[in-house]
């Protein structure tokens, strides 16, 4: 049960929807089976969509990188020394330079930068890549949340100002929301402390949700660079009065733990629950064939799915020999949002019986409706399900004025002042992590709830993944 | 020019078009730049749709394998031995095992296979992945036709018998046919040499095009594994009887050599000439914008735009600044298909002005009838490139029967009795490399080069890229 223990029901929906498979011989290497690769493929389709729409290209990056580039930003390779697969030998022979496999692409893609751009006509330069990652993984493991292989996007951008770099990631957020909106995750966008951004950051927008177990999920990341990188990696412009200036740099990714995010939020005791948005199949449908009836209910049933699928709706018709129970404990496992059942009496009736993954809720159609009646469907499930991912979501944040007796499943709104300090005491009193303030800062008038001094922007902390 | 030196003129155009950028810091490992990779991605869509439209079921597995899979099967590790990278690294530790980054997926996949498969209702198992691979490449690198990090896809499947899998090697010629009519590249099918075969392969058809310089290039290859593999990785099932039996295999692969073959064999003096199958623009409209005329072009040519978008034709509307005849050489260099101009005049005259980028033919199509006028042109462009490509390779093609006087660049037809020893003789004769027998076997009646006894089916050598 989902309330009872998350971290089993979690790898059991995986295993049994057959998302991911973790038998593979390397711990944290997981092998994408074809039902998970479906939803990933989906989600990939929409961002290369997003990322196309807003002028970005998309670019393809080896994914080994010299040690001497990896090196060059000193708190970069700090930060991921002691988690980066080293590439030593080739064939028979030790090779004179050892390379990183990508933890993620700074390094690799900004020698590169730094040929591109030569003049600020070739500024802003927009770039992303849909790839796999490495990093190893020294906590336990858990599928499409914490592994050691990372399927995840990155977006790169270079810009002649920091104002600029500032306004590419108002453009990211703004990515963000249409895409947590076609999947119907909420989220929260904190700064992070200046402990915990990204090695070489000059600061970094976290992007959590919270799961059932009342801690967060970090699912991405918006990092500002500044000339951080820009300055080691030799990244230069000549401005319009042929001076020569450094870019200022931004960096938007997100991971598989979207998929970990969709299974956690939306899951229910009988399997996954998946946003018509990148359900692979948004409908499936069961044929009730009976011997009583003389109808065609196959024939009716495979014309229903042609109809759908000539409307742009993915569809899947069950036409196996199982029976109806059985299929109905498939896919709703397999988190299909809308269930059609076809019987003679539907079809004598001019009707399509329909159940909902979401909220269990039953009707039917009129079959002389079917698209708009199904596409209505899908956007209120689609609706409600962010609605009601939402309501849970503020439901579990708690507001606190002092470490003691502090509700450990809960998301802490607090008073901090902001000072590394009190930040440092706060989190080794409670254990909690400190989020950072939201990027959009929140009316509070109170007090740091370690020095007592007043504040005027809440911060935010959580137990996390 | 690309009769005179094909070597420089193919850099060149990778280069000029944009395609790749190989000042990457590691020799052989390229930048996918936009261009390039939106006409790769072309192309992997295509792939996809060919195999999901076989069943062919999408999965992705890890890029690294053990030491101790990767060497269960002898001829596979010893053929891979001295061209793999080894990760020995994680962090500052050293690994127990040592991980082999993926040159192929056979050592990948199998062992999960041999946990998939357990009856014979479990066959065929159809997959496929489309992942970039690893060679360490020790001749010399030339981009998409010899690189060390390399973009391809492979499908892998299990049948119940040696007659299955041959029958799924059918439905991949089938496949193969279908990919390169759309990519208007001819083949050639030859069932290689016992000394050429993949490492493991029961046998291997070769499939080669021919490049400018009269060598061919393998753009991919079809197995037949028999139970080779499944042998060493115990991937077994249970048969209607309850026997428990080895699955036969097969595996089918291309990879970014197709995108060489097109710069190959369709790219002329101006640049590159793209099928407009796979064209990231299939059309490309230049405004011809004059202070003589009031029309308004520049309109006009939006709306023509977007009547080609409409209409699910790729369209690229160029309106900056530059010069036609800068947009003509440039958009020339890039390949486009067809090309559409709009002046005043055309405006006034109801008429659209077109040029072809294979032949360079010029013409108008009537504004009433721009959607199927503009099909209709891509169609016979398509048709056109495909009829001259395949001219062009059966011109290289030249019948021999003496090992001596042999014309150096050409593909060779000769009579060859199937005997390693005259086949190694020929080979060290000659320099010419044995492709094999047609896969379809060619009617012929000759004397073996080289020990004279009679034989009655053709063989093909060449030199090779």
């Amino acid at each position: 049960m989902k309330e009872d223990d998350f971290a089993d029901w979690y790898l059991d929906i995986v295993e049994k929807a057959n998302l991911s498979d973790k038998r593979y011989p390397i711990k944290g290497m997981n092998v994408w089976t074809p039902y998970g690769w479906k939803i990933m493929r989906q989600i990939d389709s929409y961002i290369r969509q997003e990322f196309d729409a807003t002028d970005h290209d998309e670019v393809c990056f080896p994914l080994m990188i010299p040690e001497d580039q990896f090196a060059k930003e000193k708190d970069h390779i700090k930060g991921f020394d002691e988690e980066v697969y080293w590439v030593t030998h080739a064939g028979l022979n030790e090779l004179d330079v050892r390379l990183v496999v990508r933890p993620t692409s700074e390094t690799a893609m900004y020698p590169m930068f730094s040929l591109w751009i030569r003049s600020h006509q070739d500024l802003p330069l927009k770039t992303y890549q849909i790839v796999n990652t490495f990093r190893y993984e020294t906590k336990q493991t858990r599928p499409f949340i914490r592994v050691r292989e990372i399927h995840f996007f990155e977006s790169h951008t270079c810009h002649v100002s920091e104002e600029d770099a500032q306004c590419q990631i108002e453009e990211d957020i703004e990515i963000l929301e249409r895409i947590a909106k076609k999947i119907c995750l909420p989220y929260m966008l904190c700064i992070r402390t200046d402990w915990d951004k990204f090695p070489g950051a000059h600061y970094t927008v976290g992007i959590d949700t919270s799961m059932p177990n009342g801690r967060t999920l970090q699912m991405g990341s918006i990092h500002h660079y500044r000339t951080n990188f820009s300055i080691p990696y030799d990244i230069t412009y000549e401005d319009e009065n042929g001076e020569h200036k450094h870019v200022h740099q931004t960096t938007f990714g997100m991971s598989e733990r979207l998929v970990g995010a969709l299974i956690g939020v939306h899951g229910d005791d009988n399997g996954l629950v998946l946003p018509p948005g990148i359900a692979p199949f948004q409908v499936v449908i069961i044929p009730i064939v009976s011997k009583k009836t003389t109808v065609d209910v196959m024939g009716a049933a495979r014309e229903t799915a042609k109809v759908l699928a000539d409307a742009g709706i993915r569809v899947k018709l069950d036409d196996s020999d199982a029976r109806p129970g059985n299929k109905y404990y498939e896919w709703e496992m397999k988190g299909v949002p809308l269930r059609l059942e076809l019987g003679g009496r539907d079809i004598e009736n001019g009707v399509v019986s329909f159940a909902r993954r979401d909220t269990g809720e039953k009707g039917t159609i009129d079959a002389k409706d079917l698209v708009p009646g199904v596409r209505m469907l899908l956007d209120v499930i689609s609706e409600d399900m962010l609605a009601k991912a939402e309501e849970i979501q503020r439901s579990r944040i708690a507001e606190i004025d002092s470490m003691e007796d502090i509700p450990q499943d809960k998301i802490l709104r607090l008073g901090w002042c902001g000072c590394p300090e009190c930040g440092h005491r706060f989190e080794d009193t409670t254990e909690f992590k400190i989020l950072g303030f939201p990027y959009h800062p929140e009316p509070f008038s109170g007090k740091c709830i370690v020095c007592g001094k007043p504040v005027d922007k809440a911060a935010y902390a959580a137990h996390t993944m």
